[in-house]
């Protein structure tokens, strides 16, 4: 019998025992991160399936798991033998899990899940649909526990107080305006469950999440004081004084539920229902008045201050001399030694760590060659990869963490000879990119109105790319930030929010052709204030990002006059920012590399 | 004592014997029409002001009128010996009217005015505010009416039954159209009160508002049959026999008010919040549920059909031929004859007239010289007119309604010589409507992801216009029509609407200097479909309008060039579709104005 199998039996023993009978399985820790720890993989080991995004659903007659278009092969393969039935999330006919559980359950059923782990929304949804079929929900269950009995423990890295001249604003001045946005809403009390805003407002960063410097915590913010949940092993004894002399008192990680149903609730507690668990929303709830409302961290985090800018131009620049110093030697390596996807994303990622103040990655890098750029989602590992050839393009998307930025960048680098069609696409996404960097605009605008600047090369020959062009950036923090984006079309639940000075954001227009080839070019930009005068406040962007676009690949007669004028002047940008931290072979090239064309 | 003094004075008289402590007069007819009878003008009868946006609050003890910023002038003039006060809405310091009422008010006031001319809006607002002072509303008063001896009767146009061939879709099918929509919301009744919708629906059209080819009316849509309320004087034989025969059930228009008291409502009544007035909305809210959604036939009208397309499109050349005759004599004829902002006006309307199927002018034509012309609301008069000079610039801004089209052009164009300044603003004018025009872009836009093409080359310099770049266009009716438009930024209470292939929106960017010069050019487009892949529907403009950019404004050294072939791309189509409707001498004319730059 498969191990998942088993795995699975023995949690409809327990179910049986509880009284269970539909179990849910997602797939999240407690904070809706955007990376999961393996202590939080209870999906992954119940059924064997990897996947970053799927749902398993056990009864006694049936085990369902629900996973996107991205992952229906790989689910295919890694559930053989477990007996787990794929549910292809967006197929026709192919109902959602609320529609499942409508058609199977009976009066008097009961569901159980760990609500720490599941998000508000669904939770809601699911509780509306069951009550009316008298049907009960247990959301303070964590059965996969009582039986993952080699379950690693969760992540325990200490944190880090950040040095006043890399914070930024001190942590004083950052509680006093959220404390201004509490009481805007009337509210006395503000629970945070979100890690990278608690690591914000602290002035801290942990190592508990992959790619994300932050630490497993909670926050409950009274006018008086922060609870601030975190486990023992976390605290340092310099965090200990630092969280005296803040007005911070510390408790356990693991004592978070059971203050939030023993501490007397004011009337109206704001929390941010697109972030909080189900299980804090139900044990608020209960007790008070449940203010969704973004969190005011969110917008305060997304603004950079002067001081984190100096940072973070400094760091940028290296970040982008690091992929220039990759390039010149992919394209000078190619096809002298073996370079596979991996081997170069990890020659690149070595280049990165060797920049003082390199902390992390800022999320796996993506290594994709040829046809595999196409797939927005790939990732090449050390035991699957495709081996480069001296030809067509290599797209490598990347970034690091820094005591002082996160950076984030894309390159569509040629290593031999590429089709004409594909130089075209490469020009027109260039042009795009740079249109958007080169976009002045009057303050009030969301990405929804800057979005066409990037698209409209691509959208006048008739071609789109199936994403936003741009996601904010966060600051020694999460490389996915709101809640700003660029984007042409919202979606139920995403925000549109108006570019305010100081935020980052990325400009990554593409071309993604199945099966033949892909290209992103991907810079960061900040937005910042131009002239104001009785029209009202211009703004515009700066560039952060300094790594040249791919030469090879760049055809003057795809260009207009003006056009060619911008990829020129960012050419030259590219090689005085960067000129000086270069070996005189790197310079030397670079300077033809970015010559006028 | 003033005339309005007395008949303020006569109206405090009545609310006193009423029991009525502030009586408000707005400005609106019955339909939230753009424009008004003189019938409605009541609170132009009481305090002499004629503005087009005003409200007057009467008590014993002050009298109050609210304008904004357009008017502040005018109305100091026209207020003077009244004894009413000037509110100046949006200066600092001054109160909204419901903040003044809050002030004023105490508890066991009633506060008066006629319910039909109130917007529900204004009204649940005003309610919320009065109930908790302890106030009440008495909302089915029409005290001015009582005084106002030789106020003028209601108009009273015949209506008019469109040709089959004219009006495109036949009304049953319309019918069928609005009661699936009912359906989908599940409503079993639907209340329209927008004149517009109301013709549409019914295939006809009236003459009871400037410029509009409406007749006042309401319609109560069941899904056995439709009531129609409408004066007896409107109703021919034809359409008595027509009503008859499509389940339509005539009644008197000043039944409709007891109708709704009367008539047993179902559970839930479909009515667009945003156009019926307060009185329908309290009485539809006291026995059903009131279903606020727009009109179900907004979206069905804006979408224009085939046949109505072939007819619009043959009037739209010959209303841009009229445009075109216009320049051609303006520009022969300055300096040779006294030509006036006024006269000027007179002699395009009569080209309008001329034309066979013209019925009206789809809004006062707008005649603006030099710097009138930056004032956006400008009206020269009869009596109130610059004489032009041979230099600088006449902005028009006109339109017809035919038996086919309702039209709106903008051209502005040069008398004589012309400073550089204005010359460039010119040409980045008609950049950003020729690249709005050439737009290109996927399915499930908006306007607000357009309008940024239009306003570009301004935004580029720092300069902006303070109006949205386009509105929807009626067909044979309003020359404003929802829901559809083309902003950067949407106000609340203003919808965003996805462009559905046949919309037609109007094209119109613009340079607005105080003091010196004003400058907009306006074409009418029609969204269409073009090619759809594998990437969603393409979608992009075609072009209505074919006169002229005006050739002594256009200076190449403005333009890249692209924008110049877009330019020169557009002038030849000037030229080629309405070559043949011209006399030899503009033609010529016209060959030379539209000739490559």
């Amino acid at each position: 019998m498969s191990i998942y199998k088993e795995r699975i039996e023995s949690l409809i023993g327990l179910m049986e025992e509880r009284g269970v009978n539909y179990y849910i399985v997602p797939t999240a820790d407690y904070h809706n991160s955007e990376y999961v720890d393996n202590f939080f993989k209870e999906r992954e080991w119940l059924c064997g399936f990897t996947g970053s995004n799927g749902t398993l659903v056990v009864s006694k007659e049936e085990q369902g798991l629900w996973t996107d278009g991205r992952y229906f092969i790989q689910a295919e393969k890694e559930l053989e033998g477990s007996g787990v039935t794929l549910f292809r999330m967006g197929n026709e006919g192919v109902p959602t899990i609320i529609e499942y559980l409508k058609k199977h359950v009976k009066e008097g059923d009961c569901i159980g899940f760990d609500g720490r782990c599941v998000d508000c929304a669904f939770g809601q949804k699911l509780e509306t649909a069951m009550l009316k079929l008298g049907v009960t929900l247990n959301y303070e269950l964590d059965l996969p526990s009582e039986i993952w009995t080699d379950r690693p423990s969760l992540p325990k890295h200490e944190v880090m107080i950040l040095d006043q001249n890399v914070a930024g604003v001190k942590m004083s001045d950052k509680m006093k305006s959220v404390i201004e946005k509490m009481e805007e809403e009337e509210c006395d009390e503000l629970l945070i469950s979100k890690l990278d805003d608690l690591m914000w407002l602290l002035n801290i960063r942990g190592g508990d999440v992959e790619c994300n410097p932050v630490a497993l915590s909670y926050g409950f913010i009274t006018k008086e004081q922060m609870y601030f949940f975190i486990q023992d092993e976390e605290i340092t004894d310099e965090f200990r004084a630092y969280a005296a002399s803040n007005y911070i008192v510390i408790r356990g990680y693991d004592e978070f539920v059971p203050f939030l149903k023993e501490y007397e609730m004011k009337d109206r507690v704001m929390a941010d229902g697109s972030n909080v668990s189900f299980l804090i929303y139900k044990l608020v709830s209960e007790k008070a008045e449940f203010v969704d409302k973004p969190n005011p961290t969110e917008l305060l985090k997304a603004i950079k201050s002067e001081q984190e800018f100096a940072l973070m131009r400094d760091f940028y620049i290296k970040d982008s001399v690091a992929v220039t110093k990759f390039i010149y030697w992919l394209k000078h390596n190619i096809g002298k030694q073996e370079i596979t996807e991996y081997s170069a994303a990890m020659y690149l990622d070595n280049l990165r760590r060797q920049i003082p103040g390199f902390l992390d990655l800022s999320f796996p890098t993506i290594s994709a060659y040829g046809e595999n750029a196409a797939m927005m989602h790939y990732e090449a590992t050390e035991t699957s990869f495709k081996v480069l050839e001296p030809k067509n393009q290599l797209l490598v998307d990347s970034g690091g963490q820094y005591l002082g930025a996160t950076t984030d960048i894309t390159r569509t680098i040629t290593i031999g000879p590429l089709d004409e069609n594909i130089k075209r696409d490469y020009c027109d996404v260039a042009k795009g990119m740079l249109a958007l960097a080169n976009a002045k605009w009057l303050y009030g605008c969301s990405g929804k109105n800057l979005d066409i600047l990037a698209r409209k090369p691509l959208w006048d020959r008739g071609m789109d790319y199936k994403c936003g062009t741009g996601h904010g950036v966060g600051y020694i923090l999460n490389v996915h930030e709101g809640p700003h984006n660029i984007r042409w079309k919202y979606n139920p639940g995403q925000k549109e929010a108006v570019i305010e000075a100081g935020m980052c954001v990325t400009d990554e227009p593409g071309v993604y052709i199945e099966g033949s080839h892909g290209i992103r070019i991907e810079n960061v930009l900040v937005a910042r204030n131009a002239e104001k005068n009785g029209d009202g406040q211009f703004m515009d962007f700066e560039m952060l990002t300094f790594t040249p676009l791919d030469r090879d690949a760049l055809d003057p007669k795809h260009f207009t006059k003006e056009e060619l004028k911008a990829v020129n002047a960012y050419q030259k940008s590219v090689y005085e920012m960067t000129k000086d931290y270069l070996t005189d072979d790197e310079r030397k090239w670079l300077k033809k590399e970015t010559a006028e064309l």
